[in-house]
């Protein structure tokens, strides 16, 4: 195996793949890359079992400067290989593997040899294979991961609410995640109607790296499925993860369908006069925050204290304010992630009483996007 | 005590301050930030007994915008009280304490009630009173510290040797520091001669927090000395920091007079050589770069192994190398450290055998910046 390339267009690749690369990993091969090399490309792979990516550089890309003598296959130390990558002292570099495992790096005057392992040894991906592929724009997808992620548990106990569950039924796409605290929900009405229904938990975790992968690009996604993967195609590359097992609990019936109480207001208001209040909240045991609202007034009090510190009281006056008046108590944490998902807008909260849930959507759209929150009883 | 007060620059002189107050004292009132409000300004006092800072916002600065409506003193929560303030809706804030030790911090609808403490009870700083004053430029006392401070121990075992020895006598100002593994000297010429002669020993600690104020501004820096204390002037800011106390090494003896071998090379160069050499060394129980410095060829080979993962070989021109030929062995740590300190000047290195000290110096300046490093024992 031998080639040269050009530093810049390998270190792109090679941090795509390391985000599925751990350190921590028992099994040591998984703390390498994988280099595929073929007279016109190389394929980089990285895996920690739960997500495994892989993506290509083609030798057609001319920032790439992509020139392969001998073809072949190698498994590099990828912290420690991307560490000498990034630091060696031309544009191009030579990487080469002549016996043994063993690979000399070289740049400029630098020679690195360091040892490799054998590529044969190296986990093969899933192979999913399947035709029934759903199409979203990139930018889309990431919002909606977003969006939901942020109500996925972190508790292991119940290892199905670390998922967020999608399910596609003919044109409509639903992501829904819940801790039992609090839920997001979201609803896509897809261009294209799927042929298959689908009903799949993906790991909360794995969905992060993907949206972080998708970044400002807004390319489009292929979703592909298949018994207990799922694969995520954005142009090179593909991002496999693994699915939970087991049935997601019926999210429907939690979202109340009435309200007694209903506010709007502009939600990055709410959020600054929240961010606040929880300065206190986080000093005490309980961390509540709570909220009064006067219908007559139009008026919505905001009260966090923290009897060691001191207390914070802010009134803030509501865009619309209907139904009878209300004292609610709750985690502030859990009102400032919703909010943020909401970034500018104008939002609507409905309540029920002070220990039903309450919801927000966006005052535009209704019906596609939910946050609901679990209150706190005080009393 | 009442007062109004534009929010930015109200944050900016807490944020001095802040660098002395650390959350970790074990005196509870020095996590508090001392106000003293007259009619004219507000003074504010942080302190973690180490090092203690005073600064002061005028009535007369117009961004101040301040109207001091009942003069007063208070200590409130360091940390929390400057996360509000950061968090207020509006541009300006108001502060009031009525009865007990109670503030009311007001902006736009917020209204936080903290609790206080009486700033009766917060320590005094140290009066110094000196008429010998040094004046140093900032940009010129901040890179004395950055080139020095460097080489200070991190080892309490020999406590003096955390600091920076300061020496003044005449027009003449030396700064030197040494773990006993490398040391760091400068020499500046005053443009004005002390009338007194000085000898002191700042902590590093304090050195680099002062380093951190002085910023990229090339204000004038007032140093004053008194027995077990120094104080630097900055403009409206005073940075006061205990001295160490006892007798610092004689380092003059340290540094070789003469030399077999000396090569001239750029910084930089030498330095991402180094880097990458290091990269190995890291890996490998003894952290250990060799040298070969070879007088016919002009060059400087640099070998980093480790057994497990491999080894590198990098083979630079020398700009100009003569003597004997040598190799050498030395922790690449502190060689990295020295390099970077010369920027991207060009540096001569003087060795005279594979066990003694090597030094280097800046080649347009040889008399007043010297760095020397100790090498390791490999056979």
């Amino acid at each position: 195996m031998k080639f040269t390339v050009n530093r810049q267009s390998f270190i792109k690749k090679l941090n795509d793949v390391s985000r599925a690369i751990s350190t921590k990993t028992t099994i040591p091969i998984l703390t390498g890359l994988k280099l595929e090399v073929t007279s016109n490309e190389i394929t980089f792979t990285g895996s920690d079992t739960d997500i495994s990516i892989e993506t290509t550089l083609r030798a057609d890309d001319e920032n790439a400067e992509l020139n392969v003598e001998e073809a072949g296959n190698i498994v590099l130390p990828a912290r420690f290989f991307g560490e000498i990558v990034k630091r060696l002292p031309e544009a191009t570099m030579t990487v080469a593997v002549k016996e043994g495992f063993q690979a000399n790096i070289t740049s400029g005057a630098a020679a690195f040899t360091i040892n490799g392992l054998d590529a044969n040894s190296y986990p093969h991906l899933p192979e999913i294979e399947s035709d029934d592929e759903v199409t979203l724009a990139g930018d889309v997808f990431r919002d909606i991961i977003n969006t939901t992620v942020i109500a996925v548990s972190n508790q292991e106990s119940r290892p199905i609410l670390t998922g967020v569950h999608f399910t596609l039924a003919g044109d409509q796409f639903t992501a829904v995640a819940t801790d039992s605290h609090r839920l997001s929900q979201r609803k896509v009405t897809l261009p294209t109607p799927a042929t298959e229904t689908h009903d799949v938990i993906i790991p909360g975790k794995s969905l992060v790296e993907l949206s972080r992968m998708i970044g400002e690009d807004s390319t489009d996604v292929k979703m592909r499925l298949a018994e207990n993967q799922v694969l995520f195609l954005l142009g090179d590359t593909s991002f496999y993860s693994r699915l939970l097992e087991g049935n997601y609990p019926d999210t429907s019936r939690l979202i109340p369908s009435e309200s007694d109480t209903t506010m709007e207001i502009s939600a990055p208001t709410l959020l600054s006069a929240i961010e606040r209040a929880s300065l206190l909240s986080h000093e005490s045991r309980n961390n509540v925050v709570k909220i009064t609202l006067k219908g007559e007034e139009k008026s919505a009090t905001i009260f966090g204290n923290s009897p060691d510190v001191g207390a914070v009281e802010e009134n803030l006056s509501a865009i619309s304010l209907e139904g009878s008046d209300l004292e609610i108590s709750f985690n502030p944490d859990y009102l400032k992630d919703a909010l943020r998902s909401f970034g500018q807008s104008q939002i609507k909260l409905s309540f029920t009483s002070a220990l039903r849930p309450f919801t927000l959507v966006p005052s535009e759209d209704e019906q596609n996007f939910i946050q609901l929150i679990t209150p706190v009883r005080t009393f």
